[in-house]
Formats: C-alpha cells, structure tokens, sequence
C-alpha cells in the first residue's frame, strides 16, 4: 500500500527471538517482491525478558481462542519495533514508517490500536534530530481499521502473492503453518469471509 | 536516588554495538554496588542502522566541542533504550522506569528532554497489556534538571563511589577514560564545579 502511494520503501524485519525464522525468511521473499530499496534485520533478544509463548521456549502457542490479552503477547513489542523503526527512518532520512498493525481482528495487544500509534508519532516528533531540525515524521498503519477479509482483498487487488506471506506463530522451518493458532485461525477467516482461496501451506499434521 | 526513595532496583543495561563493553562492566560493578535486585543485559544491534561515532566504527569520536547535535548522537537510542526498559518493567511487574538522562549539560541530544520523557510516558501507558488492566507506569528522570556539579554532589551524598564508574565515549578495555570527548569534559567539569575530587582513571595519553 505504501508503494502503490509512491513511497520508496526501506523494509526492516525485526529478529527478537521469535520462535522461528519463517517470517523473517518470508519478509526477504515479499520486499523482494513487491521492489523494495532494501530489506534490513535488526537483532534485539527480547528471550532475556522472557514472559511470552514468542519469545520463551518454556510457554506453549495456544491452540484455542482464549479470553482476555493472550499469552502470545510480548511485553513491549510494538514499542520496540517502531524505536528500531525510528533509528532506521532517520538514518534514510524517511518521512513516514508504516506498520502492518490491525486492531479489528487482533488478537487484543494494546499496542496494535490507533491510539498507541498516535502517542508514538508525537513521541517521534520529540525524539530524533531530524524531527526537531524540521522533518517530521509520520506513523502509518494503513491497515489498522481494516478486518482481515478487507485486508485479504486489499492485497489481492495489489498483486501480493500470498504464498509467499507467512503469520503462523508456530510456524515449521520451511514456513508451512500449524493452522491452530490465533494468528491462523483470523488468516484463514479473513480468506474465507473475502471468498478467495487461502494459498497457505500448512503442515501435513492438521 | 531511586534507591534512597525505597524503590526495589531491577538494573537493565543496553548492548548495542558501542564501541566499547567498559562502561557495560561499570554498569555492572555500580548495580552490585548499590544493591539492585538484578542487573539485566539487552543486547540489540544498532550497528544495522549505523549513521554515529557510538556504532560505526568510521566515524571518529571528536575530541573537541562541536557545534549543533554531535555525530555521537545514536539515532532514536533513548527511544529504544526505554523500549527495553519498558518490555523489562512489565515482565517484573515494575511500577517506575527510572532513567539518567540530562538536559542541561547535555549535548544536544533531543531525546534527553522532559518533554520527550513525558511523551514517552504517555506512550508507555497504552502500550503495554500490564497498564491496560489497571497498574500505570511513571518515567521517572531525576537528574534531568540537575547540572552535572549537583549530580555529582548528590551522589556523593548517596555515596556512590564514582570509581566504580564510566562515561567516556571511547574508554578502553579497562575502563579509563580519554579525557577529551564531550562526555570526559562535561564529567570532569562537574568535578571540578563541585570542588571534589575526580576519581576518573584517564589513559597515560592524555
């Protein structure tokens, strides 16, 4: 959506000890293929905190809905994202940073709605030379109010291959989905409610 | 000072790619020191971004005042190191990020300012799953507002023991200064206008 607006993109993946590479493998796949300027990983070990089924080996991906923030929540992560997004931004000297955020289907993290993502921009606009020398800096989350069949529909029409796109939390080594958890249960939701077909692979033990 | 206000101390420290681990072993020796429950290590990789003298080993250290915001400015670093601080206190259950950033004889850094505090403080309470249910985080900066020659009184008064510590943007591998970066200056400034003692270890080159 940000190249289709004409923004040059500068990708960045974060590698915080997430339970598996897939999604930083599929990140590589997906800038390459929707032509972005270049694809950075920035490495933080969020497993020092621990205290989520992402990050600690010792909590299980939950294969069922659960009530309330889930244990999938990792303290802190968006915050952390966007900081790293903001070094990344101002050393390309970008004017925004976009984030794939969704708080409709979500999962009930707090830093995925549209006031958290306000609070970051002010706090950005204090925080970084290039701000306060006359270059603000925008916070986008183009698909924040957008529910997942919306979503599903939005990139179709912008020739994303979803195949190439991974959301499993639990996802094996070669990408393919568990099909349990949350972030399963709303993708393939999201395919089914915009009647399109659902390209994920997923492990043969579902 | 978070101590002496009878607050449990969970000490985090920031690896991220500077250019020496000296002041990570200080921040050690003074967490053990003062008595902090814990002294974490978060490692992050600033060097990814580059575009400062504190992460890419090209750009020289200045040894004389420079004019505007100098190239040891780390982008979006205070952003991040709070980030981390943030992920730190929900996963304790910590009520206060403490942290000791400076305005006044600062260097020009924009995310040492009150206001950016504040922002991120506004932040902090919607972003994280602990705040949301009830328990606020404050950020607390007490030596914002203190010149350096009050800060060192008033840890003298605590009774730091300014041995055990470092500042210097390009210290060696045991810890002694350069006596000629910003940060040398302005410590050794504050020595001086506290009329105490300096108990800095400076390099034979000096």
């Amino acid at each position: 959506m940000a190249r289709a607006d004409g923004w040059l993109c500068h990708a960045l993946s974060v590698d915080y000890g997430q339970r598996h590479r897939a999604e930083l493998d599929a990140a590589a796949r997906v800038a390459r293929a929707l032509g972005a300027v270049e694809h950075r990983v920035a490495r933080v070990d969020l497993g020092v905190f621990g205290g989520s089924a992402l990050t600690d080996p010792a909590i299980a991906v939950p294969r069922a809905p659960s009530a309330g923030i889930p244990v999938t929540y990792v303290p802190a992560r968006n915050t952390i994202f966007l900081a790293l997004a903001l070094a990344h931004a101002e050393v390309v000297a970008a004017d925004a940073i976009f984030t794939g955020v969704n708080a409709v289907d979500y999962s009930g993290y707090p830093d995925c709605r549209p006031e958290f993502m306000a609070a970051f921009e002010r706090l950005a606009n204090l925080a970084t030379k290039r701000a306060v020398e006359g270059a603000p800096i925008a916070i986008e989350a183009p698909i924040v109010r957008l529910s997942k069949a919306e979503i599903v529909r939005r990139g179709r029409e912008l020739g994303v291959d979803y195949a190439l796109t991974v959301s499993c939390y639990d996802a094996d080594a070669a990408g393919r989905a568990c099909g349990e958890c949350d972030a399963c249960r709303l993708r393939r939701e999201g395919f089914a409610a915009a009647g399109l077909a659902d390209p994920t692979r997923y492990r043969a033990s579902r």
